[in-house]
């Protein structure tokens, strides 16, 4: 007998049905066994009525989370007895034949809750009996449909998906890389990538125009308010042939049919999404994240009155190219002082571009932000596509001509016909969640590493044999003690 | 004024407008210059007519690939210079107005063929200028199109995408890992994922039911006929509660429909697809990927008269469940001889289980592989969801108990209620190259790897600074010489 999906039960009244699904609940009510299924689509209540001898014993000893499949006829429950909350709370199964696939031993924590009161290291150490609960499957639900329709709009507007190499190379980009040793080539490594920039970067000078991809990123830093340590996702698009206003357009309107479609409770505080000057932004909120949701003469504290349901959105435009340079910065000891405050393939605004050698830190460039209730929700930029441009900015934030090499690939491509262009990378862990509803990225990533950058589930990272470093030609140094 | 896409230019005759791309190439016909202009969407015939002397003789200094803004008024050509073959081919612009964006140097190589008598070291280290080529931005759109259906048909069917980690766990699976150096937790490594093969199953264990995923997978080996050493992508699949036969008819239906709607052209040899068991298909065709366009008495020659368009796909069935173990084999000198033919997950035929202590290599296995015109473009099964069985296939493949540690995580989850479940992984890479009529998957790769395993744009791998290996406490062990 096929199987039939728990939701859809109802409409199956007074025939016979299989169902199958982890048992949710057992209550004995004397003569009377009722046992709660639950699949993923609902739960339904079975009943096991004794007339089966057999049958009821060996229901007796079911106990929750089997795995059992069940047989029987479709029932209209007795008045007084439906719960009108549940699809299925009209009806129940009763019970002519059971299969047990799988037993199941105590669970270490209950799953019919939020989760939230346990502790979050055993929950992740059990992540996939953690996805059991309600909330964590609707998220899990909730990050696809995002996704989802993401793809489906940019696909509307003509964009197209390319995934770009994971295995990638180490450049001197700002955040630590991963670095991935090669076998076949000993002593030499390949790096996970930071962001696709340069790819995307690449795409456009070989006139793709209108690129996205959902990337994962990797960055071998702690943990961030909104960012999981280790890997994220950013949802990566470049345009060519545009401008700053072109990229804000299209991802505001992106963003305010998903909001629309998939979060029609929610409300978008302004529309079209406030600007905000960089140094506007510092001057009057102190921070260039300002939540909106709150009274700016409260200065950015907790929103107080704001809705749940509010989405605050806003752009920080006209940011300084540069930035002086601190101890954390990758680029510290290159012999300047400058950093890039977005990064090194910004454009710097063309009426700023001759204060560049007098007074680099006064330029403005071509950067724009998104806030979203007072988190940073996705960065962009119109990019530099002019050779000597890119070559002057490399000098100014001091790179050496060792430094400069590993962007070769970069400065030969703009060699060769490059169109204006530029995008934004909103991260879509972070979108996710606000727009979820969570506090915590982790909520809304089906397996996170924890804070201290481990999987706690696979016990990751581990130690490996010996063979498999002899084989990469690396080995662990021992420390100094 | 806006942009106009030089596709739809046809549509303003006599009006004015703006269209930005590369130059293609310029013609001179005495005092009247003919440039073609070519945008991701088209090319456009613009001319010059010498009327404006100073456009005119700006326009003299225009060369390939330059990238250009033009503004002039879409005429019809004059009859008997139109062109019918191609979208734009009644019209051409009158410039008014012309601005460079960026100039270029010769190309290193044609992009006006399809590329094949190109040095391929050549193009794919200036992929960047390679994509230029019409040939390669149809499978970059083609590919993109091809993956789309995929997602619109299974979100249909009631699946959900789930990203599951690229910093993974190393496990003895089968083919080399790539490691990656945790820098936070010296000494110990992550590594990336040959597969979501666990994550997978362990999302079954959560009760997801319907999984699915483009999945990156990485492995460290050679590059083979149809992988792309390095990385690939994988259409990663997995259902609870289902049997072979429902594993085989969604792939199928799936494969159907996505050949019906994106190469109506192209003739499925066969419907359903036809069902060869292991056995008789290395008696009858001396392989296990038996290429069916081919007459089986010429046994698996090249295919002679069959059409281009013709695919053949089979399912092969009926695997046994243990190989013996060669040289090359990953558990070689675990201390026993068997090793698995699909993977260590596979479940056994229930009518087999009977057989795994005195016969094992008579054990059949309930994997099933997916052929294509000879090429296997995907291999698949019913998982074990039995924690003793899966325990007794590690004990015969010859797991010590450190060995059995690695997947500790696994077999604890199979204490708490799993579903039986199985899915298959059809590699897109290869799935692709055949429906886009390539011979090589690199074809359909925006920047694959070379053979031998290395970025020749980027030119990774490459040596990084010590300073990074030292946070990451690992150095390169010298080479004994």
């Amino acid at each position: 007998m096929e199987r039939v999906l728990i939701k859809n039960t109802a409409e199956y009244l007074n025939k016979n049905v299989k169902v199958c699904g982890w048992i949710n609940n057992c209550r004995s009510h004397g003569k009377v066994l009722f046992v709660d299924l639950r699949d993923k689509s609902g739960i339904l209540q079975t009943v096991f009525a004794g007339n089966d001898k057999d049958l009821y014993e060996k229901a007796l000893s079911l106990r929750p989370e089997w795995v059992v499949c069940l047989e029987g006829t479709i029932k209209e429950r007795p008045k007084g007895m439906q719960n009108p909350k549940i699809e299925t709370g009209k009806v129940e199964m009763e019970v002519e034949k059971m299969e047990v696939l799988s037993k199941a031993e105590t669970l270490p924590f209950g799953i019919d809750t939020d989760g939230y009161e346990i502790n979050e290291e055993k929950r992740l150490e059990y992540r996939y009996l953690d996805l059991r609960r309600k909330r964590l499957k609707k998220n899990l639900i909730g990050r696809n449909e995002i996704i989802y329709f993401i793809r489906e709009y940019l696909k509307k507007e003509d964009f197209i998906e390319i995934q770009t190499p994971l295995l990638s190379k180490s450049t001197p980009e700002g955040a630590r890389d991963y670095l991935v040793p090669s076998r076949v080539h000993p002593g030499k490594f390949f790096a996970l990538p930071q962001s696709p920039q340069q790819y995307k970067q690449l795409l456009m000078v070989a006139g793709i125009e209108k690129y996205f991809q959902i990337a994962p990123c990797f960055r071998d830093e702690a943990a961030r308010a909104d960012r999981s340590p280790g890997e994220f996702y950013q949802l990566d698009m470049e345009m060519a042939f545009v401008e700053q206003e072109d990229v804000l357009r299209i991802t505001e309107n992106l963003l305010i049919a998903l909001v629309k479609k998939l979060f029609p409770a929610k409300k978008i505080k302004q529309i079209p999404f406030p600007r905000i000057t960089h140094k506007t932004a510092m001057e009057k909120y102190k921070t260039d994240k300002p939540d909106l949701r709150n009274n700016p003469e409260k200065n950015n504290s907790q929103p107080c009155g704001a809705s749940h349901d509010e989405l605050a959105f806003c752009w920080i435009v006209d940011f300084p190219l540069f930035q002086e340079q601190t101890k954390d910065d990758f680029f510290h000891g290159a012999g300047q002082k400058l950093a890039p405050s977005h990064h090194m393939f910004t454009a710097p605004k063309k009426e700023d571009i001759k204060l560049l050698d007098k007074d680099p830190l006064k330029v403005r460039s071509c950067q724009y932000d998104l806030v979203l209730n007072g988190v940073e929700i996705g960065g962009g930029s119109i990019r530099i596509h002019d050779f000597e441009i890119q070559e002057k900015i490399f000098d100014l934030i001091g790179f050496t001509k060792k430094e400069k090499e590993y962007f070769s690939h970069l400065l030969t491509a703009f060699k060769y016909g490059v169109p204006p262009h530029g995008g934004i990378a909103p991260g879509l862990d972070r979108l996710i969640r606000i727009l979820l509803g969570e506090n915590n990225i982790r909520e809304v990533i089906a397996f996170p590493l924890s804070g201290d950058t481990r999987d706690l589930m696979m016990d990751a990272p581990a130690e490996v044999e010996k063979k498999q470093l002899d084989e990469l030609s690396i080995e662990i140094k021992k420390s100094k003690k």
